[in-house]
């Protein structure tokens, strides 16, 4: 520890975050946490339960042992540490520190059902609107290859945007299964599907018109017209196998549970870029912002586990993007935006037992109370203060309301101000806030 | 992304965590939640409000501007970045980031209360039970000098340690006034005090007769005997200023609250390494675990923002140690361990859509319900699962209890069976787990 006090340092340090990074103020750290309760509460009720994994992990693992994975990462390093002691970066996402949790935790009954919101950081090049560090919240089912653990996934994304009050969006849905027969079925080298596929990746991007003329230009007429007409919504599939009905199956499986068909969409253009989903793809876009782009992907990974166990355990799960979400709120306009949580406002206008005491009876009775514990000794001020934060109630307790054994409450709303006797207090704002 | 599917590569990769870095499992991730839920509803019913701040950092925000501050930081560094582009680590701590906010955000109302729970990392060698990720949760007061707000802070710890079901700690006091006049009463020059701290802070570490040693070694007789009546519990002292009733204000203040004022120490030899304390300075201990060390800690820091701003502006605050007071939970035994927040089980032993709506239909009454969607279609395997999960009930619903229009509940605690008519199951599960 430096044993300078820092104050006598005449340099002045910028108060700047690096590019890339945020704070979230009051107002914006109370709307998103109402977010992540209710997720939090939705992901429990389906039976899933917690799990945490470290933020840091070796870079090995987060690059699939590839030197060159083009992962964009955040190597981390001790200041005391030798470059080569250790190679750990930052989780880029949940998943595969949930990957290694499971290899490293074989005798784990299965399914294993956890959510984990926590914070995933990339290391990319800063540009406008995109952070490096954002929050994700994650529901994984692991060690179930069964049709109803993807059809659980798709109930939970459901349940989560109605349950956040959404009503404008649509889950897209396609299947790894149905993309990995586009090779045979447009006739071209198996070796050459990521070409074809990350072309029509991009069409949301770059529209229909646009994947039409890079598929034209990296694959012979006959093949790309093949291909054009595999991702038209007009065309009816015969393909082998059971890929195409797995997207009926789910329907049929969540047939009376209430959920809404026109929201879950079979898009057959839809990849989504990670290498390891291996069935089910699922993506959510909010039809009324659709700008802000996915807010909630995944799918079924059923090979990722075995790179650490070489042992085939089965996977199925989505991620849903925190801070995106939190930012389509704020576009909707959809929150009463609240400064804070606090209900009561206690002044200090005498005696600091008196702030104390009456602050302690409130909160006992479950009430958010404030204690004017700052340095303006004036009622204007402290008033101005409560204003300004936004707390609806003021209570006033000072010699004369002591001397006639009353309270005064101002609503700051309403700007009513009335006195009610001191021994009816905590009834009285236990009847404005009423608990849950 | 990496285009080849990571399944392919033959290399298997260790599942391993760097050193000095953990996983929270389910059991744990639960018991750890449940503490800070408890201190997040304390916080706020306080009236403090949530604030997020950004996990990364200038370094030289984090060093105070200091090449050689000694901090123990994770520098961090983007993998696509050059190694000059940036100069950015991971926060050491929660108070730094908020002076940073606090500086860039002039024109909040004051005093400023916040609350923050999050991660914060320490570059320091790894060593056997020392990680280098954890979880603070931390409580501050900008903008007041007033010797009521730093009362609020010894009033939030205790009602803090009292709300987690604590009755053995001991709320340990020291003023960095009163520590400033030591030079002056033990007659050695002012620019030997952090001398004499040091060996101070050691007394937990080393003992009273450690101290008395070093302190014999390092200064002149005279000084050292000054030194340690100035610090024995007898004295008595008569120095200048508020010092020492700043410890008996709050003590006044604080009088009717209920405080148990066994539970709130002065001790003399409290220093707490961080130079920026300039008054106040708090310490928890649990006195049946104290090897555990400091579960909380903080103070009164009056010139940490001015290192931005150029301007004064007074704070005090504490940090609760999350995982070490979740290792004495552990170690008190004091967690009734739940491998699970799932309440139900449903199985799955017929039609999919039969467990779906069961399901939906207990979620809609607030029951953590998970379904059975795992690869395992025989009752017995499915009960098994239950069972190691450690799920309460499971509820049976195949082709028998449908034909009868019944539903089989077993509970797993008891092992006792029973039929209920399919339309009493809500009831039934609403009146076993009444919602709080």
């Amino acid at each position: 520890m430096s044993d300078q006090a820092t104050a006598k340092k005449p340099k002045r340090i910028r108060p700047e975050l690096p590019a890339g990074f945020r704070d979230y103020g009051p107002a914006d750290a109370i709307a998103k946490q109402g977010m992540i309760d209710v997720m939090r509460m939705t992901f429990e009720r389906f039976g899933f339960d917690p799990l945490e994994t470290s933020s840091v992990q070796r870079t090995e693992v987060l690059t699939g042992g590839e030197e060159d994975s083009g992962k964009i990462i955040f190597n981390v390093k001790g200041s005391q540490e030798q470059e080569s002691e250790s190679d750990s970066s930052l989780r880029f996402d949940l998943t595969v520190p949930l990957a290694r949790f499971m290899a490293a935790n074989p005798d784990l009954p299965k399914p294993f059902k956890r959510y984990q919101i926590g914070t995933v950081w990339r290391g990319e090049r800063p540009q406008a609107g995109r952070y490096r560090e954002f929050m994700q919240a994650d529901v994984d089912i692991v060690g179930s290859s069964s049709i109803g653990a993807d059809a659980e996934i798709a109930m939970i994304i459901y349940t989560v945007f109605k349950s956040l009050g959404f009503s404008d969006f649509v889950i897209r849905y396609n299947n790894r299964k149905l993309l990995d027969q586009l090779p045979r079925f447009a006739d071209f080298p198996e070796k050459k599907i990521w070409e074809a596929l990350r072309i029509i990746d991009k069409k949301d991007k770059i529209g229909s018109e646009g994947v039409r003329k890079e598929l034209q230009k990296n694959f012979i007429k006959k093949v790309a017209d093949k291909i054009l007409e595999f991702l038209s919504p007009d065309f009816s599939p015969m393909l082998q196998g059971d890929e195409f009905s797995e997207y009926e199956e789910i329907k049929s499986i969540l047939g009376n549970t209430g959920f809404d068909w026109e929201k879950f969409k079979l898009e057959r253009s839809l990849v989504r870029g990670l290498s390891y989903y291996t069935g089910s793809v699922f993506e959510v876009i909010l039809t009324t912002v659709p700008e802000i782009g996915s807010v909630c992907g995944g799918g079924r990974y059923d090979d990722l586990i075995s790179q650490f166990t070489g042992q085939k355990i089965p996977a199925v799960g989505v991620s849903f993007g925190v801070d995106r979400l939190f930012a389509a709120m704020e576009k909707l306009e959809r929150y009463l935006w609240r400064k804070t949580r606090t209900q009561v406002l206690m002044l200090r206008l005498g005696d600091w037992t008196w702030t104390f005491d009456i602050g302690e009876e409130l909160r006992n009775a479950g009430i958010n109370t404030a204690l004017y514990v700052g340095d303006d000794q004036t009622f204007e001020g402290q008033l101005a203060y409560a204003l300004k934060k936004e707390i609806p109630y003021v209570v006033i307790y000072g010699p004369n309301e002591a001397k006639k054994s009353v309270v005064a409450i101002k609503n700051l709303i309403t700007r009513e101000q009335k006195e009610i006797p001191r021994n009816k207090l905590v009834d009285y704002f236990k009847k404005v806030f009423p608990s849950p």
